[in-house]
């Protein structure tokens, strides 16, 4: 086997939603109310919808520009790859980068549908919301039947609606959720409270996999607005660990064994320390918390039955694989977000690998997100043609331009300015984007 | 080499003061207003400064009870073992342990006396801190030299006054400083604010050792209050990854290279992954970030040159010492909190460490604790005087008595409540335990 060789599912990357997302799904007033795209007079794209106003374009989406502009942050979809909003450029993107298939999180509500909530009408956001999916499910993921990993957002403050959503969706293929990793940061009971029974029975009996993306839920912290940026950076995804460590205490676990919870942009390398802590402190606390891993279950037997890990880039995890589970890792290719490593996915991802056995290989570059996401996209293929060789053969005879493109957007620092970018630049340029909309 | 040869340094445990703290100290007015330990009637101890009521018993000081009972919250001293408060207890607590030397952080003004920075009299806080820090290293490390590594607090609201206190306890022979993790936390300039340049010249030109202990500074994150309490004490150790990042981009780091920050409480199984993230984020970003490493130094190249990481119990992160830097651990009991593992510390610390050479494993007991806190316990004592066996038998001798004591304190739950204990409990708990001080 050689880098070639390799079927790389990718369980995690994004869309910035195109202008005509909703005309094939509504018609008539629920068509004119849908959210509209617009423009600023200074060229900032914004979707306007029930009085609300909300950024278009997903945060930090700037795959494809040379390195010295991934700190410029992009304010309309004329300065993002087509890749990022046209799905026929996404194919092209994925197959020059040898991924044979993906699972994308939408921008516009944010990842798991949570902005929705802030409608004036909940009821109208329900419908809205619906035609999102089909949007999402039949018009993108359905463009390329086998390349797509379908994954749905729900009307969590409704949890009626939420249910029959959820049925709704799974009859049409789609086997993926997204919610909020912490559903009290936008107004909703914790995950522990009874509100979500009938959620997680529901996900238990259709058979559903839940994702939980880092960004929305609990806070990344930075420490300071001087701190430079890089920090902040580099302790984004571990800072999973605050939601990882709160779903391992789900009652919802202990009575559904088959749940499923895919950790996505956690990175894999501090699992395994993660894991043991838990245990440790079970261990030496049990007495008096009254927690409920039962009988001889520890926490990390419990990880392992219910969390998918993924990863970017992760030399030192996929080095201690039998720490973590062969069984609980899949990749992510975080396109078109700045840590994706696009166009170059196999020859960062071969050299971490290529230490394992054939069949460890297959599973954090295919095989689980298969079984964790339910989908197989060799219904619709045949292997041999979703090989990093034979897609980028397929990208190179039709001729994907992989050149850096400097593509515009706001600025963190004054032209010139050459101190450390820090924390505080960063938010204020996010603020700027956020006020402008 | 066995167990019984270890010798074993201890670079993070604590004490709740005792009433005579500064008896010895201070004399005429300075004494009469020195803090005053009380008691409420209910029995709950409380210091009482300038108008002020701080906690008396440090949070969490639970060693030596039934594992039933460390939830309970303890009130007054009465409630501790005596090596809490006591020297003479402590070195007893230490020997039956096989503890050679400590390094403890105070409790009252917090790890890094940040609560005196809201004395309304910030002068005659400053000579109350000069008294606290002479009972620290004259009366509390003087009673058993090379038992104790002292470590001073700062009064870093006063730039002059701080630098003034580095040089006087320096010349007394103490060469560690506690100070918070995130200054701006307690309403101080960050660590990267030109305020702190005197500091880190300070620091280097007296060769001391910075100490960053968690809990004062940056937040340590729950999901929610109805999360189940080891969610949040499972993943307490590793947000200092915030205060790691944020520190890991000081200039100081690039100024002066022999610089020194200990890690306490921070565990180290994450670090590798922590350092090959940062790398990552640096590669990734550093064409726009404007970010300081010079030259080739990567980010963990830095880490390693000046981060000293602590371990209580870390059999993963001692598997992975080749990742971390045999030269950049060290072990902590953290005796009386409830993450202890006394007066078990050998039979746990043993085989996780027994894999490594013998080199390696001076290393991380005892050689790296010296070294980076410039600290020679063999002064003062043979070697062969200061292994586990030695001092247990030195224990059996003395008849230190270990068996489990119920002690009382506050509960988080009402007696009979089964459910889970939450964040929330606690919080609750404490907050009682505030108000009443």
């Amino acid at each position: 086997m050689d880098m070639n060789d390799l079927v790389i599912i990718s369980v995690d990357d994004h869309i910035s939603e195109p202008p005509d997302l909703f005309d094939r799904h509504l018609s008539g007033d629920l068509l004119a109310s849908a959210p509209k795209l617009r423009q600023t007079a200074k060229g900032t794209d914004f979707w306007e919808y029930q009085g609300l106003k909300f950024p278009s374009v997903g945060l930090n989406a700037v795959v494809g520009r040379p390195p010295e502009e991934y700190g410029m942050e992009p304010n309309s979809l004329q300065q993002l790859r087509a890749g990022v909003y046209d799905v026929h450029a996404r194919i092209g993107d994925m197959d020059v980068n040898g991924i044979a298939a993906s699972l994308n999180f939408g921008s516009v509500f944010d990842f798991a549908g949570g902005r929705l909530s802030k409608a004036p009408d909940r009821q109208l956001a329900i419908r809205h919301l619906q035609a999102y999916n089909d949007w999402h499910i039949d018009e993108w993921c359905g463009a390329y039947p086998g390349r797509f990993i379908p994954c749905a957002i729900l009307p969590c403050w409704d949890m009626d609606a939420t249910i029959a959503e959820m049925k709704r969706v799974s009859a049409k293929g789609c086997h993926a959720i997204s919610i909020n990793e912490n559903p009290t940061v936008i107004g909703l009971p914790s995950i522990h409270n009874a509100y979500w029974k009938p959620f997680f029975k529901t996900v238990n009996h259709l058979d559903m996999t839940i994702c939980l993306h880092i960004g929305g839920g609990n806070p990344a912290p930075h420490a300071s607005m001087e701190t430079p940026i890089e920090a902040w950076i580099s302790t984004m995804p571990m800072t999973i660990a605050v939601g990882a460590a709160d779903w391992l205490q789900l009652d919802a676990l202990q009575e559904y064994p088959s749940l499923r919870i895919a950790l996505s942009e956690g990175s894999i390398g501090w699992v395994p320390y993660f894991m043991e802590r838990a245990d440790f402190s079970n261990a030496r606390h049990k007495a008096w918390t009254n927690s409920r891993f039962p009988g001889t279950m520890k926490p990390s037997d419990t990880f392992k039955r219910h969390f998918l890990n993924c990863f970017i880039d992760d030399a030192f995890g996929l080095q201690n694989i039998q720490h973590i589970g062969e069984d609980n890792i899949a990749y992510e290719c975080d396109y078109p977000h700045s840590d994706t490593l696009w166009p170059e996915v196999p020859e960062y991802l071969w050299p971490t690998v290529k230490h394992l056995t054939r069949e460890q290989i297959d599973k954090v570059t295919h095989k689980n997100a298969m079984r964790w996401f339910r989908f197989d996209p060799f219904e619709h293929h045949d292997r041999k043609d979703l090989t990093v060789g034979a897609l980028r053969a397929k990208a190179k005879a039709a001729g994907v331009d992989i050149s850096p493109k400097s593509s515009g957007g706001a600025r963190p620092l004054s032209e010139g300015d050459n101190r450390p970018v820090t924390s505080g630049d960063i938010l204020e340029m996010f603020s700027r984007h956020d006020r402008v909309a």
